[in-house]
């Protein structure tokens, strides 16, 4: 299969049939197989995995999230029993295997963010701005994780500074407390996937994916139908979706649109993300759709950088989006310090700012796309 | 006195003098003693002014800041004596007057923030979204203030809703803090003015400024000396302070750098604000200095449309930054509920996210004007 460009609506082009679809298939079953082997033989533990434990989760959700893609949008092509019974399957153990990283994930950006926030506390403020500079000037971010000057504030600020340090001090009770939460939740997390992989569910799951790396279950018609009408379709849906974005306002810098609603008392996620978290999952299958066609879809294969960037911006609203969440639900914890709770407030405005700067990244790269393809 | 552009660099010009001064300063003394009179007449009393009264101490203060501004950028035609001992008694003068204005103004700025980051509390949250979609949009201001709806949520959270209506209870709580704080703060900054209106000390200064309505105390070669290399001075200082400005950074959107030591134990204001708000005062020096300049400065007069526009963006700027710093002042109160501190939190954050949009406009005002005049 050709590594180049295939426009699915030009005429001219080869016809790519289901059998290139097989072939994606059986390509990201044999990964999933040998991502399995990798997980079992480097051994997760109940406390947490090794690095390579890691690795070969993310290659799992990476592989199912592809399977199931595909028989989301080549559904036709598919026996239906076989695929109608897989979907569901596969829907559970995606979430159930993302679930650890995600609550690890929004940790580390949690504890980022109220890193940021507090400067280098400790140091006089403007030693404090001079440093902390060109870490976190345009990126947002400092590029090591250390929670140690939050936790040390508390020790620093002396009777004479009480005031001045009561904020600081309620940064670092507030990266404890969603560092007890979130790590809680991901332990759990890490022991229902650990439960769910020994399952005799997935077992029968990994059965059937093991039967598509040899077979795979087409139509009789699939060998010889073409396949770029149905990714057409994957790509239509997700331009529908994107029109429908508030694209106009989210490209104006600082419409102050993300943090509308902050404080209402409709509890988080906010409704406004949902068609961004959409957008970004119909962006996944269309990229997914493009891998099948070309051939394409390794953990080495060519990517489509523009597309990447769009997602990569998709990814940064849905992590912005639930860390604030998650900031809300940590000031809802009882008797909680109003320092605690201030930092919290802080940090829920923060990353809702990371949604709106997300959404201006999105509709720049989406923009110059348009404008390049059209 | 011709109206259009003088440029203070061109040699073929004709030259301004210390008479455009004088002139400058006796229409900027006789509307002094004119916004005095209506002061005095419209009653204001110890309980607030009424809406003429509020336009007569606005008219006060404008003049108050030109003569003082003047007597700083063209003091070497200027009796010392005299100016030096004007001078401070004029900064005394501005600084009375402007507290209560400035607490009103900063009340209603963080007022009408907790309006919009609550939604339109009490109605279901999609409903609310909608509703106030409108008038949030762009602007990140409704168009009224009203408290009532933040006052009601609490009525209107049910015991099996205690979870959901918690913060927007913390924004009722946040609001109605803030009110009293910055009520308090006004009132007595209204006393204070009353006070000083009445004082020895102000009608010393009235007295010379009654004086400089018909005679402006020139030096002997005033009459013959150019205005336009101390404008031009003026004008320098001020490009030297924007060249000093993170530019770059502040047109980057999103840069997320105001937020920066959001919650380090530094109390504010930021100093990465100062920078900013030496240059709207620089950019004030330099707009009196022109109107002196074209003889214009009448409250009816021309003006420089992108010299306004720059300043409207860092009077925002300097707005936001003092309200963000009330909104953190107000969570150290002490015994306050952990969700009045949330909201504080979600305020504050918000505000030093008005502060970094203030920058954008300010750098986007900046540049356009820079390419059009070079």
């Amino acid at each position: 299969m050709a590594q180049q460009h295939l426009d699915p609506t030009d005429p001219t082009a080869t016809p790519v049939t289901g059998e290139a679809l097989a072939g994606y298939l059986r390509a990201q079953a044999t990964e999933f197989l040998r991502a399995l082997r990798q997980h079992r033989e480097t051994g997760a533990t109940a406390q947490g995995g090794t690095e390579d434990s890691v690795d070969a989760a993310r290659a799992l959700r990476r592989s199912v999230r592809r399977i199931s893609g595909s028989l989301h949008t080549f559904r036709p092509l598919l026996e239906t029993d076989w695929s109608e019974g897989l979907r569901p399957e596969l829907a559970w153990l995606s979430g159930t295997l993302s679930m650890e990283h995600a609550y690890e994930a929004r940790l580390e950006r949690l504890l980022l963010a109220l890193h940021r926030l507090s400067g280098a506390s400790g140091l006089p403020a403007q030693t404090a701005a001079a440093s902390a500079s060109p870490a976190t000037v345009v990126s947002g971010r400092t590029a090591g994780l250390d929670t140690a000057p939050l936790k040390a504030a508390h020790g620093t600020s002396g009777p004479a500074d009480t005031d001045r340090g009561n904020l600081t001090v309620g940064a670092a009770k507030a990266g404890a407390l969603l560092e007890r939460q979130l790590t809680l939740a991901r332990t759990r997390a890490h022991s229902t996937a650990l439960q769910a992989l020994g399952s005799s569910r997935f077992h029968a799951v990994a059965d059937k994916i093991a039967v598509l790396a040899s077979e795979v279950p087409l139509t009789a018609a699939a060998p010889t139908t073409d396949l770029r009408p149905l990714a057409a379709a994957a790509e239509e849906r997700l331009t529908d979706a994107v029109a429908a974005l508030p694209l106009v306002t989210a490209g104006s810098p600082y419409n102050a649109e993300a943090l509308v609603h902050g404080l209402s008392p409709d509890p988080a996620p906010h409704p406004q993300d949902a068609p961004w978290h959409q957008v970004r999952l119909l962006l996944r299958l269309h990229r997914y759709a493009r891998e099948a066609l070309h051939g394409t879809g390794g953990p080495g294969g060519p990517v489509d950088v523009r597309l990447l960037t769009a997602g990569q911006a998709l990814d940064r609203h849905r992590d912005a989006s639930e860390a604030a969440a998650a900031a809300a639900a940590s000031a809802r914890t009882p008797r909680i310090a109003p320092a605690t709770a201030y930092a919290l407030g802080v940090l829920h405005a923060d990353q809702r700012h990371e949604v709106e700067a997300a959404r201006f990244a999105f509709q720049q790269c989406w923009q110059k796309q348009t404008v390049r393809t059209s």
